[in-house]
């Protein structure tokens, strides 16, 4: 499995060099004039009722979700969060930024630093590097169910033209929502008998949802709550072009996303410029972003439904989520519900349709990221369930992910080689004999390994789903922190390295992104350069299934790192270090 | 208020010398058969019904309470705690245990050690140097409140004749209940408008109480559950005479506790050997224990009742706390509630009953412990309630106690003078003007400062109650860390140092104590040896009272300290220390 994967390459697209050019000079521009936005955030729990039943909400200065993080590219943002949770520690992921040159501040408890406890102030300071609609959420154990969450908006600078146009642009944040807390979820998935995560109660559109108050106990739920219910998303001038920058943070909940009787093209993916293409629904995974160009060409006089549906798996249910397009027209209430029904949304299990989806995202033309020909490495990675010590957990080729006491990155920089496991885990799976359809193996460890990949080489990865303990497969966003990978192409079934998998790469125009779904019953292959000194967590973005043990950690050049910043420290071994 | 407070001392008791002797014979005894008894304990949150209602509780090893530890005077106990909170911290507080040369085992996050962070192990080693009944429980926020919690039983090593005999012994652990979480209970007290804990949902005892269902959410709370309701607490046989260990680790409420039909003869407060007194009903404070004599002497044809209820306050909606004293006669089934109707316990405000116990707690004659004559400093420390900043606090001479980000143990030893607030708290309250039943003073401040105490001096404490913002006053029982102080005595309204506050202190045989209650309207005077190098917390012992800042520190002899162990380390500026 060593060496190439690929065929030699096809020539790259002329464009692509062009682009090369361009990302340089925008970059220039952006550094000359960089500025630097600083934050200070108080991490709380406050009551919320975002779906108008009232819990406790993990929040940023007491809301949730948080503040939307506006930038140009190559600003530097710096985020003074200040823990107040009493006895809850908490750490912060800039999802989708790579951290080049600042791999502490990736804001993963166990990966890249100690976890901030309470009445700690941690500072996260990097700079956004892309152009692009990315996210921020925490990143210790399942705390990101409880509500920390946000967006983060890069805009490209001054003066450089972007390869659509639009009057104005509105971010759309999407989610689901539990009643029970995070304390309840982790136990139930540690506790025998297994108790999944139920189906969410709610989905949140920019941290709002609807539940039928009449089902919760008396005293819990207000329907009238201002928190929550039906709210106008935007407001649309007929005519005009709206670009909505999309993101979702589902910890559970594959979605589709639409808006009634309007059309969606999509433009960007991931913080990368797409082959425009026309969407009714956008299926978006959670970790994943998309934006859409909304023209406002309906019939003016009346408001329109915007609704995420979960997909991909059964959660009748879950309300959909809801708000409103809302028409400014002369005598139109913006607040006025559509005269039609909400949309139904597409049938939950037709795979099919999400993964043309997938397949239908290319790099813009004019926007290719020159990929390199072959890999130096692949992985080929089996996702399966295993029965462990009693308990259900995920393994990615036998290993079920625990996070080391002391953060790897510390680990591995100061040369503490009994801080995580030396035994490498094993870069593919019996892929000859090994049935994906038949129940899982049982022979999985609960481990904390690391891959480690030489600096500069380029890696394949081939994701390759097979049948949970229940015999069924399920879609899986994988995410990749600290690089962007291209994304070669979907497969059903098992991939087979030697034979016809080959055909179905695309090498010649693929997009890049840092949030991919492996498809139900299928793989998903991508290529990364591992040009990012640091150690990064590659992992399934559902909550419950990383918590389960479903990632692996990747090591590059570690030598290269910087001095690491003692506030990073302080756990595990690391208790006694400068 | 600087020098000795009380008048020159009379003759102590002949016996006291006598006893002196005898301690320390027996602790020689109990120096040469010493064991070291070692535990593991995963800290963890399980699901639990003990009052019929399930909800998460932290458990030890899957239990709450955790298991009693059980050992001889002069013997080592070594917990390794291992947390598996996931997300959350923990701290684990000896009661009892002066900790003489141990003080980084204390179990104070943020006095004495940095909390232990989920994924870590933590090994409290300490000797238990006196016999008595002691207990443990979570020392981290209110963490207290969601169930971790225990009890110890030192006994006098073999050869040693206690004061009393009896023919068995058993453990009877108090507790309150709420269906809420801690973090519910604790954003109610930081958020605006505050809100207060609620009364306690039920009383446990030794983990179980009574709820009824039909009040609850349908599916929360099963009636017939095992881990809840009426159990047997022992089984009497006629003639014989029990020895009961009986602590309190409620979070919020005073308790009377009392055996149907049946007299108790106090002989045991705190670990040291009280002048025996008869009651009906024990009164008893958060943080104290009792051991109590009961005879079985009444009709062995059938049950009683074992109850507690709370004093002190109303708690009208909270049932009592029931278990059943069975007698071992032919034909009896343990588990048949009594035939008659549970006791209705005192009046929850008469105060005087309940003063009137306190002042009736005297050292054994033959165990007086030798007090010194006088103080070499006073402190008269004023409890009352303060608006800061829009939230109510509670403040000690006008601080409300912060804990710092480092351990205030880690900042003295090592001299980071910038971890803590080096102003020193005052020594006294303008108590020549201070109205005590006026509204509370509005220059409250949040701090975290020290009153450095002279190794090897003696403290007079006077704690002095007063009314609280809604003008009234309360009991509360004040825990002090490291040391047990002599009980000086009670009185109503405010202490007068100057006048007739002095006639009314006992010198002659008071008990030693390391929890006391103030009463409301009233003051309780004690008086300790700094003899303990450390750094130790002096505080009201319901969670929410310390939560809102009521406690202060006590530092002695921080240069005779020991070296620290790393493994309290690794928070605020400790991060870099080894």
């Amino acid at each position: 499995m060593a060496g190439t994967m690929l065929p030699p390459p096809r020539p790259l697209l002329a464009a692509a060099g062009a682009l090369s050019f361009c990302l340089c000079s925008s970059l220039l521009l952006a550094v000359a004039d960089a500025r630097v936005h600083n934050y200070t955030w108080d991490i709380s729990y406050q009551y919320k009722s975002p779906d108008c039943f009232e819990k406790l909400a993990v929040t940023v200065n007491g809301e949730a979700p948080g503040p939307t993080i506006r930038a140009t590219q190559g600003d530097t943002i710096v985020v003074n969060v200040h823990n107040k949770l009493e006895t809850e520690n908490t750490a912060i992921h800039w999802h989708g930024i790579r951290q080049i040159d600042t791999p502490w501040a990736d804001g993963v408890a166990g990966v890249t630093q100690c976890p901030i406890l309470p009445g700690e102030t941690f500072a996260y300071k990097f700079v956004v590097d892309r152009p692009g609609t990315y996210l921020y959420h925490a990143h210790y154990g399942m705390q990101r169910v409880a509500g920390l969450n946000g967006m983060i908006v890069v805009k490209v600078p001054d003066g450089i033209v972007e390869p659509f146009s639009y009057d104005e642009e509105h971010t759309v944040l999407l989610g689901d929502w539990w009643h029970k807390s995070v304390y309840e979820q982790a136990t139930g998935l540690t506790e025998t008998p297994f108790v999944f995560v139920t189906a969410p109660q709610s989905l949140l559109i920019n941290g709002r949802g609807t539940f039928d108050c009449s089902l919760a106990p008396s005293g819990t739920c207000n329907a009238s709550s201002p928190d929550c219910g039906l709210r106008p998303l935007f407001t649309a001038v007929p005519g005009k072009t709206y670009l909505l920058r999309i993101g979702s943070l589902t910890s559970l909940s594959s979605l589709s996303f639409e808006i009634e009787g309007h059309s969606m093209t999509v433009v960007e993916a991931d913080g990368y410029y797409v082959r425009p293409f026309v969407v009714k629904n956008l299926f978006i995974y959670s970790g994943e972003t998309y934006s859409v160009l909304v023209k406002a060409d309906q019939d003016p006089r009346r408001n329109y439904w915007a609704a995420s549906h979960v997909v991909g798996r059964n959660a009748s249910q879950t309300p959909s989520g809801k708000a409103i397009v809302s028409y400014a027209f002369k005598g139109n209430n913006p607040w006025i519900p559509p005269p039609t029904a909400p949309p139904a949304g597409p049938a939950w299990n037709n795979t099919v349709i999400r993964v043309q989806q997938s397949r239908a995202i290319f790099a813009h033309p004019r926007f290719v990221e020159p990929m390199p020909a072959g890999a130096d490495r692949t992985l080929l990675l089996l996702n399966t369930q295993n029965r462990i010590d009693g308990h259900i957990k995920w393994t990615i080729n036998g290993v079920s992910l625990i996070f080391p006491a002391t953060p790897y990155l510390v680990a591995m920089k100061r040369g503490m080689t009994t801080a995580y496991d030396q035994r490498p885990p094993s870069d593919t799976y019996d892929h000859m004999s090994y049935d994906i359809s038949a129940p899982a193996p049982t022979n999985g460890t609960v481990r904390s390994p690391v891959y480690r990949l030489a600096l500069g080489s380029v890696v394949d990865v081939v994701l390759q789903n097979s049948n949970m303990l229940n015999n069924k497969s399920e879609t899986h966003p994988w995410h990749l922190h600290g690089h962007d990978f291209w994304v070669l192409g979907y497969g059903e079934g098992k991939f087979n390295p030697a034979a016809d998998a080959w055909r179905l790469l695309n090498v010649r125009d693929p997009i890049m992104k840092n949030t991919v779904p492996l498809h139900n019953d299928g793989w998903t292959a991508v290529r990364f350069r591992a040009d990012n000194p640091g150690v990064w967590l590659f992992h399934c973005h559902i909550e419950a299934h990383v918590f389960m043990g479903m990632g692996v950690v990747f090591e590059e050049g570690i030598e290269r790192v910087g001095k690491l910043p003692p506030s990073i420290m302080g756990c595990g071994q690391s208790k006694g270090l400068h």
